[in-house]
């Protein structure tokens, strides 16, 4: 069976501070969350790009996972490095830096193999970037897509153009409401359906996620974790999760399929909360997933 | 059955204004709004003080509701008297003023049938009065408390007196984080276990409810409501629905009951904010309410 999943995105480092301690230079970037958390269902293929600097080891989370490696296209110069410190709240980033490097001139050219994946994760990127793959993409059963605060200040057209082109459509509170001036989710949401995506999904950190469709509306609490070490990738864990979840099923375009979507996302993100980097999220056993599962029902049975 | 629930706190006249317009001194109050919403599951009996303002008309919604009044003195005087404002948010209220009136000298003194109640809410008072309360009732299976950050700041230790001796505390995150410190929720709730307390309910707004308790975590979302009205008494309304319904239990102190308790607490505010006061509120039939309660179980089903 195809259960392939094309994730489109960055593949990073990190240099993250926060009150647990600091990392320089650790594996990070959307694509490589999602990813490696999609790995547990279905059989992603990355399509991002690194510099020269990025080593054997750096993949050895992806190989492990037995993420495709194939659209990982290696060019001259450095990779993409972002530096961001938290506060004690965990929910709110502060970026210290930004250097692109070659990221700058990412360009996503898929091969057929890649072309034909059941379903397409479209990680934060410039939307103009999003519009070429789902230019270049072949009838996928699925398109799920996030995207940040700055595309929507600096893009915002072309995002409005994907958003029309798209299955599921990820964004947070503030996101949502800096896109369609609707300070009501529920409101946003539905400003975003009139646009054509199907299923909007707003991803409410600490608090879960909701879910804006024409089948219905939803909110789902998160899994709750004691000990939060760092929040980086979280959303991008949700989106990996959720999106290689669908892609394994026969059919995915039902409320209850995705509610479920929202549990493996919420579930898989707080294991990516427990360490710096992909160090948790890519060593899970699948009774470590269904533990968490099984106790995320069992919270919400009465 | 002894279902009697005594509900201490305010009963008071509330003039709000917000995106969707506004009223003038209308029924208000945590306790109006935390015994008209228990009169659903058990027999509340309020002990509150209203001025010779306070008219036949304000008491219909409690009497038709079956709400005990005996214990509603009235001095000479005026009513409390509260007026707020709501941003877009809804969630937080800038009060633009607090005239006390015959609020300013309420000193709760229980009859036998009041200090005979099986459960106990002491809403939102001045804690040295809850304390009163606590030393005038015999013996009550349940006492559930609610304060704000008010009593935290001025009466810090009277509280945590109070938290001594109650089952059940409810109180907002940041009143939470106030009191213990604890950025965290759950290390807060924790914190407040260690005085005592067996079972803290954190309130989240338009997020539902945590619950830190020793048989475990919990954390609900809300009933979604796409349009909001007002939010004035959501809280207030939660507490009463949460004690009213452990109320009618024969046995309350269970993880399942109560999870059930945050359920109906969640499923019963959103009655309260689709109207100014408790229009909406005191005016439900049981299939109202058992509709919500079937949507929010169903919402939860995977």
């Amino acid at each position: 069976m195809n259960n392939e999943v094309l994730v489109v995105g960055s593949v990073a480092f990190d240099s993250v501070e926060n009150a647990n301690g600091s990392v320089q230079r650790v594996l990070g970037g959307a694509a490589s969350y999602a990813s490696i958390c999609a790995s547990y269902f279905a059989n992603p293929r990355v399509v991002a790009v690194v510099g020269t600097d990025f080593s054997e080891q750096d993949r050895a989370p992806f190989l492990k996972r037995g993420v495709n490696l194939e659209g990982l296209e290696v060019r001259e110069g450095k990779t993409f490095h972002w530096g961001g410190s938290y506060d004690k709240d965990f929910n709110t980033a502060v970026t210290r830096f930004t250097d692109l490097n070659v990221f700058q001139n990412f360009n996503p050219v898929l091969s057929e193999a890649q072309k034909n994946a059941k379903a397409v994760f479209l990680a934060n990127i410039n939307p103009e970037l999003q519009l070429s793959v789902l230019d270049q993409v072949k009838n996928p059963s699925l398109v799920a897509c996030d995207t940040m605060n700055y595309w929507i200040s600096s893009k915002k057209e072309a995002l409005l153009e994907v958003v029309k082109r798209i299955d599921v459509f990820f964004l947070n509170e503030s996101e949502a409401r800096q896109l369609t001036g609707e300070y009501n989710l529920i409101k946003a949401g539905r400003k975003l359906m009139d646009q054509g995506v199907k299923y909007v999904v707003i991803k409410l950190g600490s608090n879960g996620a909701m879910l804006v469709s024409q089948e219905g509306l939803a909110q789902l609490p998160p899994y709750i974790l004691e000990h939060v070490h760092d929040t980086t990738g979280a959303g991008d864990t949700f989106g990996g999760g959720f999106t290689g979840y669908l892609a394994s099923l026969k059919k995915w375009n039902s409320l209850n399929a995705i509610k479920r979507a929202m549990m493996i996302g919420n579930v898989m993100a707080s294991f990516t909360i427990e360490s710096f980097s992909v160090d948790r999220l890519a060593d899970l056993t699948q009774p470590d997933i269904d533990k968490r599962l099984k106790e995320y029902t069992s919270m919400l049975k009465f």
